[in-house]
């Protein structure tokens, strides 16, 4: 089998000082399927150039704001246009710039949460409709294979009847005060670049979807309470919310970035009838399930007895520990499983194609404005649709 | 210094086939301050009867109802009679227990939930002031001594002001339907024996107070939501709380029995804004205490740098573990030292006293009231005291 | 049924300031089938009569040294007489102590190393077949439930052929200097008092009693290296063997006391043919079994599906942890139905006189002899007869 | 500061099939320090094409055999020729590829162990010396950030004098017959491609490569036993080794291929007179510190109190865990580093340019060598040098 061709992309966002930029990249570059031809890093445009040249860029392609970017592709040829774009900006920027690419016909991966407002949410799926596109939300924790794991498990019915589902997500950068200069925590902090929250966007969207994908269920009723411990900030840094289901499920959600002292401690707990399931990201490789009625059992990255879709998220044997970057880069192998399936105008195998797609960013976004609604709100229970 | 005379004992409950009257006995022996002399060990006569037999007790102090055991220690010289009863029983003969021992002078230790109202604690708690007599509650989880050490640590000041409280305290028992023949089972969901929760008296009660005693702070409001998983439950298996704190803090209790596959996965989590501290009841002998500005430290009982409350309340070197057993009767240890302390005249060292008191108990059974009205509410918030 | 008699006990060693005697005598009260009535707990006849006295021994029966207290036994009536002598002095009066006693035909519980030759070994074997009383060695680690599902594992073939045995035993109190008046140290490290060796003796007999329980087998050849870290020291404070079976197997036994900041860090690893077993003795609830072809299971103390002889350990239900006192108290259990069984003229159930017994110890005894002699010898392979 | 241009590279060995293959070729692109130019994957010139074409090698530098891939990169320009060359061939090409390449000036990337023997070893040395080249060896687990905190921990004295050294390294998949079509275990198997080893050589030689690098300290003499589990091996697939430093420390290398249902269970244990260390490659990113005088300490990657070294070895924030890939990419940047400092005829920085040479991998083969030696001899220590 001759190889494919790489995938173009371009990079909206994450010049020089941004974190979650280079972990893109570092993710399109694993695994060979992915050649970064383009950029416009920063809303600044000398810092955009200055930083696409510092990366690599070439002149003609290195750009100082998205507009310019992608006029440019509009005029090139198919052999040099972009497959992609990959947007990593604030939050802020995420809605016009994916919009606009999508209504151009790119594929779009975006950073989560999707976009501010449901509207502006249910306004991007009609696009991505429309257009054909394919658009996915970088939802990196569903793409550890362990937490794959969990879902099949669930999915198989290893589990019974799910009733209880638990996700922490507890951070302790927060606990002290922001630095005039650290900007990546400045825009996470302030309303119009951030939205209407703040742990609760930046962390608690990875908690709602962590348990939206391994359970297949979407909770019905939800009760929050949002805080925010650090003088003078504007959102919450604390979130605790309590769920219900239509089946009666239970749940609870905590997300917290002044836990003081934890660093990036998301965990999952799901039980259901037939056992329980928990997987700590801090320790990635291995979920450990505890069924009714028999032994816990550690099941570990790589054992040949773990689903398909799990098997197919890793890279190396057992024991050989992979972890965030290859979680990442598993939700970037499934866009381009599925924008060459698209190409060979074919539907692309589940398998394969197994990403965050844009509806369940819109998802995560309609949850945090029934977050905010309930947090505002004296009654217990606030419906989710 | 000569030995202390060893503390005589009653047990009332507790008979062949209960769990905890015999985790009592064993706490009572292990640290040879107590002597078993008496009992009333089932509310059935005969069953009481056989219990006291099989177990060595004299006939003349083997008795077939409560009643009987009271009338004959009153009776009793000095130099017979018991110290104190220990009040094994289910809950709902907690009260009319406590309430006679206490009035006739005894000292009593009582398993919690204390009783079924607070109305009934607010009775209890006058008797035993009344009386003057010590009164120890059964909270055996914060006898622990890496319990006690986290208490230490947040009193020391070492987490700064405390933010961030969770407790979750999961099981999976009940995830199968109840066998008609378990009769621990059967009174802990019978409204009549147990109270007016499940769950949420049986775990939740001991997740409230390890909140409680590690904190030293009592939630101003709290949100309930009591769910029954089990076919024809008439209690709660499953309860998830929100709590607040009048300085702002916020908290999450979780109690479930239906958490199939675990055990008794009692887990503290206390976030400050100095640091963090964690422990695990299954794995009781270490401590994590993850400070803001430094490693991660794992703090193991009997380490010459504990706290004293802490390194009393274990009996081996470092890395000797000790573990649920060694917990109860630190309990009763505090228990006995109050008495002696008493008996002399003197106010009990603190660190000797260390022991749940009735006031403990009252504010629990206040607790679980709230929650049950809460529960019972469409508002969000619903203030305790 | 009515309660048997508690078993009468004299303790000899064990005095005020001694770790191992209160670890005893906890165990031996912990289930309520031992009453201690007699003592000589020290060598020092002044010492051993104070200590009796604080202890609440009854004057007739405290004595000032171990010949006494033989004698005064041997007048007493059947009625009062003890059954067994529990001996936790230093190790060099475990033979003249322990041989004189099953001479007097009384049952023996006594501490490792059992002797310091293996000629008092032999000598102490023919004794107590020739008496026909019960010898216990406290071999406490053996006695871990988890220690014993592991053994059972191996006997049922869920291993398959062994082939590789690992057990480490690191502490690291001996990485300062001895203290001028740490008691228990100094007599450890006195060959007069210890014996030929030090960590060896202390720990490394441990190791070696742990790998043969569970594994059935022992070691054909040997090879050892010794060594001494702590200034001045006569005796090793660090061990580490080679070791090979007769069926190929092969082993690694470390025994360390200058691992410093380590407490009491016994592990052991066992592989065979189908899989792996591993068991921290600081967190003993729990056994890790990882088979040849399936997930690795944690196998906790108290779950049903463990065998009989590791149920029959516990007290609690599973997630309710039982840790070093227990495990002591299991070896005691086991003496305590074998000298039930003998009394009433039956062969005791071996699932119920589960313990350590003098052919275990005299074992030990010649390990030890022959890890000196490999120490000191050039070839690599000491042959263990 | 403009970007560097990316270093070319060819790869011998590594194609369709091979595990290690990839993985180099995943660490070397994650960084975007490298580009993959050239390559003959395979021994078998047409296995080679094929796997170059299917993994994108444009025709002109895709080789059947790495004669023909040398002679065509020494006719190519400075422009187009490659910088290195990657060696992830079997054991048995490591010698004459690497030695070629390097006389050929070419810097070059080899797989342990690095040669066969001592003097093959000697000979690659003094090329290296001649020609100037840049040759690191792919001990890929000395690339953890956390075994480079250890070592830095070491070498700032935090613990002391170091006297006990253990590494145990344990896998399973050598526990079952290897199946006739598995090339990658059929040729590790094989004393021809192999060496004079298995598993000590396989696996051996990374726990030999991580004791030394560690602690900076070689041992003297060693007592080796090497055993064969699988039926019609020729070679070891277990190996035990005792060890003693001149300083008089003592050390403990297990290195085992049939411990059944054990991944890749590769531990470190160091301790010196202040404290140990403990890590574990299958949750690399902590490393545990339990100093002699204070609590256990976790220490976690990407906290900023590490060393630099450990610091620059990591590319997230702390929580976000790093793994095998990341490790592995640790080793080509310090090798790049040096690359870049000596075309630029500056002496790089050793923070930068921190890789294992080819005087570490020249050290593992007598290691081997000595192994061998003192598994045939009867006598108890052979001596290193």
């Amino acid at each position: 089998m001759p190889k494919e061709r790489k995938l173009r992309y371009a990079m909206v966002g994450g010049g020089n000082g941004a974190f979650i930029g280079a972990v893109h990249r570092k993710a399109m570059a694993l695994d060979d399927q992915f050649e970064w031809v383009a950029g416009a890093l920063s809303s600044t445009p000398e810092r955009a150039r200055v930083s696409g040249a510092d990366l690599g860029l070439a002149d003609a392609r290195n750009h100082g704001c998205w507009q310019d970017l992608l006029n440019d592709e509009l005029r090139r040829s198919p052999e040099e246009r972009i497959d992609l774009v990959s947007i990593v900006t604030p939050n802020d920027l995420h809605y016009p710039v994916a919009l606009a690419f999508v209504e151009a016909g790119f594929h779009v991966v975006c950073d989560k949460p999707l976009v501010h407002t449901s509207a502006q949410a249910d306004a991007l799926v009609a696009a991505v409709q429309r257009s054909g596109t394919v658009f996915g939300v970088s939802y990196n924790y569903t793409g550890y294979p362990m937490v794959r794991e969990a879902r099949e498990l669930v999915r198989s019915g290893a589990l019974g009847q799910v009733c209880k589902i638990t996700v922490q997500y507890h951070q302790g950068w927060l606990s002290k005060p922001v630095e005039a200069n650290d900007r990546k925590a400045l825009w996470r902090m302030d309303p119009a670049r951030s939205g209407s929250t703040g742990a609760m966007g930046d962390i608690g969207s990875h908690a709602e979807n962590l348990a939206a994908t391994v359970t297949g269920m979407q909770p019905a009723w939800l009760c929050a309470d949002l805080a925010s411990f650090g003088a003078g900030r504007q959102l919450d840094d604390d979130a605790q919310l309590l769920l219900r289901y239509a089946n009666g499920a239970r749940g609870v959600i905590m997300a917290s970035q002044v836990a003081a002292g934890l660093e990036n401690d998301l965990r999952l707990q799901v039980s259901g009838t037939l056992g329980t399931l928990e997987w700590h990201q801090e320790n990635p490789n291995q979920l450990i399930h505890s069924p009714l009625d028999g032994p816990r059992r550690i099941l570990t990255r790589g054992a040949p007895w773990l689903s398909a879709a799990a098997l197919r998220a890793g890279r190396l044997p057992a024991g050989h520990p992979e972890a965030f970057i290859e979680a990442f880069a598993n939700v970037y192998l499934g866009v381009a499983a599925d924008i060459r399936a698209r190409a060979s105008g074919q539907t692309a195998d589940p398998l394969a194609a197994d990403y965050p797609q844009v509806a369940d960013g819109a998802r995560g976004v309609r949850f945090i404005e029934k977050v905010v609604e309930s947090a505002a709100s004296e009654r217990k229970w606030t419906a989710l649709d």
